[in-house]
C-alpha cells in the first residue's frame, strides 16, 4: 500500500498489484503461480466538487460513487430533497422532478457492521431509483461511522434503461448540513460537478498460488481477498489486509512444511469494488473443477481482530466449523454463524461450494472504509496476525479433513441481491 | 458556522459574522453594542497540491500553513530531509541546501492538549529556520491527535530578512508515509504546489457589547472567545464555541436580571488565527482604560467539558479564584492552574490585567483543530452548556467582588513568545 498506493481496477496501481503479489508468492516458494486474465471496468474519477448554493454559498466535500456518469461540463445545480428509504422516494412522486435526491440513512456503530446493508442498497440502487422519478442527480450521506469530513465512495450501478444520473456521496457533515438546514424549512440548492468517466475494459487478472495437497490435490480449498481497492486511499484495511492475510497463510504454511491432504489454493481477485469481473472469472474459468472445490474462504472485512468466521455449508456444516473453531479460543476466534459470504467467492456458490467468511471486528473499520483515510496506518500488526493464524488453520482444517463440509443446497444456489 | 460557514480574517464570512454577532448583541438587549475597526491581514488559500514523485507516484493531502508564500505555478520539487527539532534542522548544516524540510514531531493524545506547544513552535518559525539552512520549503505533519487523512492548517510567520519559502502541513498519513520510506532509506522527493496569495490589508473589527456594573460600571471584565476562523472546516470548536459560550453568558445573565457591581464587557475578537490584530488593536484602543479592566477571561479551547481556569494575576489572585471556582464543583471546574493566558486578551497583560483562561477537556480538540472537519457536529450541547455556566458564574464573581483580584506584577507583563 506504501509503494503501489490505489489500485482501483485499470489503474497502473492495480497492474502492479498483479505483478507484486504474483512475485512474492514465487518468493515464498509456492506451487503453481499464475495470472489468469480478467477484463475489467475501468473507470476513473476526475475532478470533482459540490457547493452549497441556497441557503449560502459553502463548498461541500463530495466525492463520485464508483461507475458514476459524469455531469455536465460546470455542473449541474438543484434544489435537494431528502429521502431515507426507497419508500420515502417514492412516495414523493412528481416532487423529486428536476431535483437532486439526497439520501440520509447515518450508519451505527456496531463490531458486524451492521447497518452497512441497508444503507448500502440505497448507494448501489439509489441513482437509477431517483432517476425514474425525474431527478436529475443524486447525493447520499456517506456510508461511514465517523464524522471526519470524509466522503466515502463505494459503487453504484445504472439500470437497464433507466437514465444514468450522477451518483456522488457527501462527507457526513456536509450532508448533516443539509439536513439541518432542510429541517429548517430552507430551500437547500447544491451545485455538483463530477469528471468521471468510463473507458473501455482494461485487461487485469486475478493472481493466484497453491499448496499441493498430499493425497487428494485435485481437491481444493480456496483462500482469498481482493487486490483492487478504492482510488481515494490506499486500500490497506480494503483489502490490502485480506490479501495480506491470503498470501501470509500460505507462506506460513509452507514455511512450517505443512502439506494438508487438499491443495490450498490463494486467489487474489481483481474488481471486487465496482463490477465483480475478478470472482465471475475465476468460477467461470474454474467451473469444471469447482465440483472439487471443497471450500473457499474470504478475508473483507478489515484487519480488526478476528472473531470467527460466517458459514454458508448443507446440513451439519456449522456445527464442523464450530468444532474446528474451538481451536482457536486463544484467539477469540470462536464465533461460528451462519451466513457465510463474499463478492468474490459468491459466484461459487452456484456450484454449491461451501463458502466462509473470515469474520473481523468492524468496530472501526466503516470510520475509514473507502475514504482517503485508508492507510497502512490503520491495520495494527498484531490484529493483522490473529487474522492471519485463524485463516491458516481454518484452511488447514477444511483441507485436511477426512469427510468435506456438506455442500450449500440446490435450493440455496443463488447470488443474492443487492 | 451552519450559515456564514469559514471566516478567516478579509473573508466574506468574517464581514458576515461582524454584522450577526453585532445584530445578536442587540436582541439580546445588551448596552454599547458596537463594533471597533480593525484592519486585518488578507491571506487566501488558493490551489493546493502535493505529490510523491520518489519512490512512486502518490498524492499527499496538504494544506498551506495561514501566510505562506505560494510556489511558483506549477510547484516546486524537492528532496525530503526529515528532523523533529530545530536543532535536529541545525545538525543538518548543508545537508538541507535544496531540499524540502519535513518536521515531524507527533501529538499525544492528553486533556490539556500539552503537547501542541512544543510542535506549534516547528509550525509558526519552521519556514524561516528551514531557508536559513537553505531549504526550499517546509513541510510539517500536521499537529493533531487523529490520523484521518486531514491535514491541519495553522500560522506560521517569517523572520525578517529571511528567504520566504513555502510552508505546508501534510496529513499525519501522508507524514507517515514519507517518515517510513525515509527511514527505510528510500530517496523521497515531493513536488508541493501552493496557490495562497496575501492581499492587502482588509478592514474588519472586534465586536462589543456590555452589561454596565451597578455601582462601578467603569471597572471592566472583559469574556471573549475571536470571531474569525480558518478556511478549511467551518470554525464550529475553534473558536464558534468560544464566541457562543461569551454570547450565551451575557444573555443569561442579562435574562436573569443579574447586574454585579462592575462592568462585563464581551470582546469577540478578529484575526486571532492569523495575525492577532484584534486582541492588539482592543489593547491599543482601550489603553487608558486598561487600568481599570479588573480581568479579562478567555474561551479558545474548544467545547469540551469546563474542567476550570487558569489564571496570570498577582499574589494570592489564585487562590482567590479556586475559592470562587469552588461554586463550579457541579460542574467539576474547579481546577485552577497558573498560566492564565490567551492569544487575544494577551496584550492586556503588559498592563498588568489578571487573565484567565476557560479550560476546556481538550482530549478530542486536537482530532479536528484546524481541519475541515471542524465543525457544528463536533460540538456536544450539554457540553457547550457547562462552559457557559462556568464563563457566566467566574464574570459575574469577579465583576462583582469587593476587591479586584490582585494585577500581574510588573516583572511578569511580557507577552510570551511562540
Amino acid at each position: 500500500t506504501d509503494r503501489i498506493g490505489q489500485r482501483l481496477s485499470g489503474s497502473p496501481g492495480a497492474a502492479a498489484a498483479v505483478a507484486w503479489s504474483a512475485e512474492e508468492f514465487r518468493r515464498d516458494g509456492l506451487a503453481r503461480v499464475r495470472t489468469e486474465k480478467v477484463m475489467v471496468p475501468h473507470w476513473i474519477r476526475g475532478e470533482e466538487f459540490a457547493l452549497l448554493l441556497s441557503p449560502s454559498p459553502v463548498p461541500l466535500s463530495v466525492t463520485a460513487l464508483g461507475m458514476s456518469a459524469p455531469t455536465p461540463s460546470g455542473g449541474i445545480a438543484g434544489d435537494v430533497v431528502e429521502v431515507s428509504s426507497f419508500d420515502e422516494l417514492h412516495a414523493l412522486g412528481e416532487k423529486a422532478r428536476g431535483k437532486i435526491v439526497l439520501y440520509y440513512k447515518p450508519m451505527v456503530r456496531h463490531p458486524d457492521g451492521d447497518s452497512y446493508g441497508a444503507a448500502a442498497g440505497l448507494r448501489y440502487r439509489g441513482a437509477s431509483e431517483a432517476a425514474k422519478q425525474g431527478a436529475v442527480a443524486m447525493l447520499i450521506r456517506s456510508l461511514g461511522t465517523l464524522s471526519a469530513r470524509l466522503p466515502h465512495t463505494g459503487v453504484q450501478a445504472y439500470e437497464d434503461g433507466v437514465e444514468q444520473i450522477p451518483a456522488a456521496a457527501l462527507a457526513a457533515e456536509d450532508a448533516d448540513l443539509l439536513h439541518r438546514l432542510l429541517a429548517s424549512g430552507e430551500r437547500v440548492r447544491v451545485r455538483l460537478s463530477l469528471g468521471c468517466r468510463t473507458l473501455p475494459d482494461a485487461e487485469s487478472a486475478n493472481v493466484i498460488a497453491e499448496l499441493r495437497g498430499s493425497s487428494r490435490p485435485e481437491e481444493v480449498v480456496v483462500i482469498g481477498g481482493h487486490l483492487d481497492s478504492w482510488d481515494l486511499g490506499t486500500g490497506a484495511i480494503d483489502d490490502g489486509a485480506g490479501v495480506a492475510v491470503s498470501m501470509e497463510a500460505m507462506r506460513l504454511l509452507k514455511k512450517l512444511g505443512l502439506r494438508p491432504r487438499r491443495t490450498i489454493r490463494a486467489v487474489l481477485f481483481m474488481n471486487e469494488e465496482n463490477g465483480n469481473r475478478g470472482g465471475l472469472a475465476y468460477a467461470e474459468a474454474h467451473k469444471e473443477e469447482l465440483a472439487s472445490h471443497v471450500a473457499a474462504i474470504e478475508s473483507d472485512s478489515g484487519a480488526g481482530r478476528p472473531l470467527g468466521f460466517d458459514v454458508s455449508a448443507g446440513a451439519g456444516g456449522l456445527e464442523r466449523v464450530t468444532a474446528l473453531a474451538r481451536s482457536l479460543v486463544s484467539l477469540g476466534a470462536t464465533r461460528v454463524l451462519g451466513g457465510g459470504e463474499g463478492v468474490d467467492i459468491g459466484p461459487m456458490r452456484l456450484a454449491g461450494v461451501p463458502l466462509l467468511s473470515l469474520r473481523q471486528d468492524m468496530t472501526y473499520y466503516f470510520d475509514w472504509h473507502h475514504t482517503a483515510a485508508d492507510t497502512l496506518d490503520k491495520v495494527d500488526p498484531r490484529e493483522l496476525s490473529d487474522n492471519v493464524a485463524a485463516m491458516a488453520f481454518m484452511a488447514y482444517a477444511l483441507a485436511d479433513e477426512e469427510t468435506p463440509l456438506p455442500r450449500i443446497p440446490e435450493a440455496e444456489r443463488v447470488v443474492p441481491k443487492r
